[in-house]
């Protein structure tokens, strides 16, 4: 770990926030999210490219860690919990096929490669989540946000984060003991959702309370900084109880959900999120050694080969996903190339297996890789399949928290 | 320094912000603005008292590095370039004896106390500054805001503000090198206004240049990000010219003043700072030792006497500088009392010069002990002076940075 100066930290945040906005406008520019851009320019300004940036610092690694956070908290603000029990079965079946499929496929083919038990569960991991902020941008995009189909992937996008959100608790708790077993795999299962649903029945029985408290204090900016606190504490609660941080964040978001002044404090973490989340955007782009895909070098060739290896199951995995619910009339390839994208939830769990250091330079490469194709392939290959192009507005929920993702 | 995980930070910062508003929230109902509470809170929760923050750590140093950067930034948001070449012969004349006063009474004491040159011009350097939030506060609290004697005092207080960050720049460049001679500080002072000067112009010009170019990167969020991106790399620059990383925070604010979305960049800048800047004084506070204080001890008794010392010219030097403007007709005494809140930047001060090495513990906790008392004892005093307490309302400029000082 190298030791930062102020001058140094700024320079970096200057450039780092400088690449994403300009690269974030260019890959907007050609349809794409904006949030691939971010990656790029981390790409560019990083480890692969001109080494301006060097997250090998434990301020970076904290405000990476922070801008997580923030990214997971404002999720949570944005999923409702009614909506998404009203998800309906086919969201469901999606959604579940959609994290199954990919993760048994992965593990299975990292394990064919004569790759460990952990870093190949990590491995089948970073293929179950499909990109919320992305989907929903493609779909709008395309018109198709209130079609049947559309609403069909945005609840099994939203029930897969949560299935995600599990699975790297799961992952994170095993990467801390020795080699998985049932048992194990259960116990932090079970202290996942335990955790989730006692903090959402605690929330539900404390929060009139809470809220009344919080009107004792009223200065501006109180409702942001309020929910900050909640989720810094929940977040620091989560992994006290033997899960993860941004499960933490995340039942924050859930609770404040419905709370009366949540449009506020939706307004300010989005504005604290335009400052953190290119961070750890870039900060992932920046880490990434793209010398480890060099396919004139062993390594390099390994990691191409596991790169491709998760290409391949990690888009015929959600693929298959889209035909699970065999009773709907609809077109169930739109379905299946909607979860395709991987997008922000992807990257965090690579981030985590190369912090846990269940992943070595080849595979993060590879998993990097992995992000990278499936979200760059899913708005052209939407855009094939609807065939017309409309225009689309999106839904009022999205220009808070949503353009976190797309477009900050 | 010690190394931190995400969990402890977060548990930290969780402790720190909840601090802030509830202690704040506290000194506000006694008629005290909010910075006082959160100094107080950093005192109970820090090294004085239940030791749950330790701010020795990179990342905590570097966050306090971005709740004063975010702070001079919004001070010179709300610094109107027109208006203050345009505040008068009276507020100059008051803010150059307000702070030339304070800082040759103050060196000079401490010479005589036997200090050595370069701490004894860095305790007169802390007395320097007016805090423009709690001056306006108070004088708005008092219903005098739109007196002669309240423009004239915040006419000063906000030329006060630039002096004192020359005079900053002034000692932080001596603090890196030998013993200060006429020449080196007339040439460090040189290049504090220098920097200032070349901004300004550069920024004049340049400045349709570099809006057109924002122009192109039109997404959420965009003028706050490119606003910070223009502040931090003048900060970085004005280091890399020899002068403070907050002196280009500040020529920024300056610069961002007059554009045309600046209103937007001062909700932004206010958002972010909700979070960093109660980060800054509750740090301030977690860092001193009060056990330092302690007159049992012979390094606590030469503490409270460098303390009561700087405390009574900081007093008196503010006072006579009321008295500066002989031709003035109105009520000098209180133009005098309403300069005696330090505040922000007198912590500022003190902060640089511990991080610098130039203030021991003893003299750091001295500083603080003075900014805690000036800052006390404005608000009672000019109540007294004023005679009949009337409800005033805070400027509209007001509702968005100053509450970041007064309210946070």
């Amino acid at each position: 770990m190298h030791s930062l100066e102020a001058p140094q930290l700024f320079a970096m945040l200057a450039v780092m926030l400088a690449g994403a906005k300009v690269m974030g406008a260019i890959a907007q520019k050609f349809g794409q999210p904006a949030v691939l851009g971010e990656l790029i320019s981390g790409l560019i300004l990083g480890r692969s490219g001109l080494a301006l940036v060097d997250m090998h610092h434990e301020t970076m690694e904290m405000l990476m860690e922070l801008g997580v956070f923030v990214l997971l908290l404002a999720i949570g603000l944005e999923t409702e919990l009614p909506k998404f029990f009203k998800a309906g079965k086919t969201s469901t079946v999606v959604a579940v096929a959609g994290v199954v499929l990919p993760f048994v496929l992965g593990y299975g083919a990292c394990r064919l490669l004569g790759m460990v038990d952990i870093a190949s569960i990590m491995a089948g991991a970073t293929l179950t989540a499909t990109s919320v902020g992305i989907t929903a941008r493609v779909l709008s995009d395309l018109g198709k946000l209130g079609s049947e189909e559309g609403q069909i992937i945005l609840g099994a996008a939203v029930i897969d984060d949560v299935l995600g959100l599990v699975i790297l608790t799961v992952v994170k708790g095993m990467a801390g003991g020795a080699s998985p077993t049932l048992g194990s795999v259960a116990w932090t299962t079970a202290v996942a959702f335990g955790f989730l649903i006692v903090v959402i029945l605690a929330g539900k029985l404390l929060m009139p309370w809470l809220l009344r408290a919080a009107g004792l204090i009223e200065m501006p900016g109180t409702p942001t900084i309020l929910a900050l606190i909640l989720a810094l504490a929940l977040a620091w609660a989560a992994d006290r109880a033997g899960s993860a941080l941004i499960l933490g964040a995340f039942a924050a978001g859930l609770l404040l959900n419905a709370v009366p002044r949540a449009h506020e404090i939706e307004h300010g973490v989005t504005v604290l999120g335009h400052f953190f989340v290119p961070i750890f955007f870039v900060g992932v782009g920046a880490s990434v050694d793209l010398h480890y895909l060099d396919p004139r070098l062993a390594d390099g060739r390994w990691a191409l080969l596991i790169g491709g290896v998760l290409i391949f199951v990690g888009i015929f995995g959600k693929l298959f996903a889209g035909y699970a619910p065999y009773w709907f009339k609809g077109r169930k390839s739109i379905i299946g190339v909607g979860m395709i994208p991987r997008g922000e939830v992807g990257l965090i769990f690579g981030q985590m297996g190369m912090t846990a250091g269940i992943f070595d330079e080849s595979l993060f490469a590879g998993v990097t890789l992995m992000v990278l194709v499936t979200t760059f392939l899913a708005p052209p290959l939407l855009k094939r399949l609807v065939g017309s192009h409309r225009g689309g507005e999106l839904p009022d929920s999205a220009d808070g928290i949503e353009d976190l993702v797309m477009e900050a």
